[in-house]
């Protein structure tokens, strides 16, 4: 049994981006990345390190929330590819970043992780910011049902 | 519905990395990426993109393999942490990187696609070499239950 909340991750003592949504088990946040405003994560609420650690029950409704995010950004943003990941090594704490990639963006094809292969694009950033708070509401909307 | 096989894409005329397990669905390969041999992919067989163009039934089918992969590794390997990406921008050919990461590989605790952080350690990448080979027959067993 690991602990629910650890005192040093800062997915336990904060929600980790702006809160789109919660229920009893995750919540889903819109991260604060510059240049990435189609950024979000899917955090499971318990401090849990690895996919694996959850029961099978809970990775389907983890994996539910994601495929919605999934769903929601695709169809109102229509972006070239969407980039999944569960990585943290620097924050061990479950969180699925489900990205948004669109060719034009600073490292595309590349991971958002790795190096820019271009300048940001201000004025399509600045687009895409104003269509991601119709995707907030639309994606609170859709994982409340 | 998407064709089943398309022509230049590398996941659809080559496995992919070194064969460790296929069924009807899907396939385990190890990656051919120098300073990580516990990198290992599965691949989807049908050429969708994305992961919601599945079927709830072959998400499922999906994601018990990528755990049971993720499982094997963190049982063998004891890594410091496992990484999982669906990523496919330049190969958008639905398949998840299930990666072992150790706090002394070259870029921990970036991820494998950030600049490196130090030099690859060569004794510790050909004792993990050496383990991955046990890996890949303990995943070709516990796969083929």
């Amino acid at each position: 049994m690991v602990d629910a909340i650890a005192n040093n991750c800062p997915l336990c003592t904060t929600d980790g981006g702006v809160l789109v949504f919660r229920n009893d088990q995750v919540r889903v946040v819109q991260a604060i990345e510059p240049g990435f405003p189609a950024f979000y994560r899917v955090v499971w609420h318990t401090h849990v390190a690895e996919f694996s650690d959850l029961t099978p029950g809970e990775r389907d409704s983890c994996m539910n929330t994601v495929v919605t995010v999934e769903q929601v950004l695709r169809e109102h943003l229509q972006p070239t590819k969407i980039n999944l990941a569960a990585l943290g090594n620097a924050v061990p704490h479950l969180h699925w970043h489900v990205i948004a990639r669109f060719d034009w963006d600073s490292h595309f094809p590349g991971s958002v992780w790795a190096a820019p292969q271009r300048d940001a694009q201000t004025h399509r950033l600045t687009e895409l910011a104003v269509q991601c708070n119709q995707v907030n509401r639309l994606l609170a909307a859709k994982l409340a049902e």
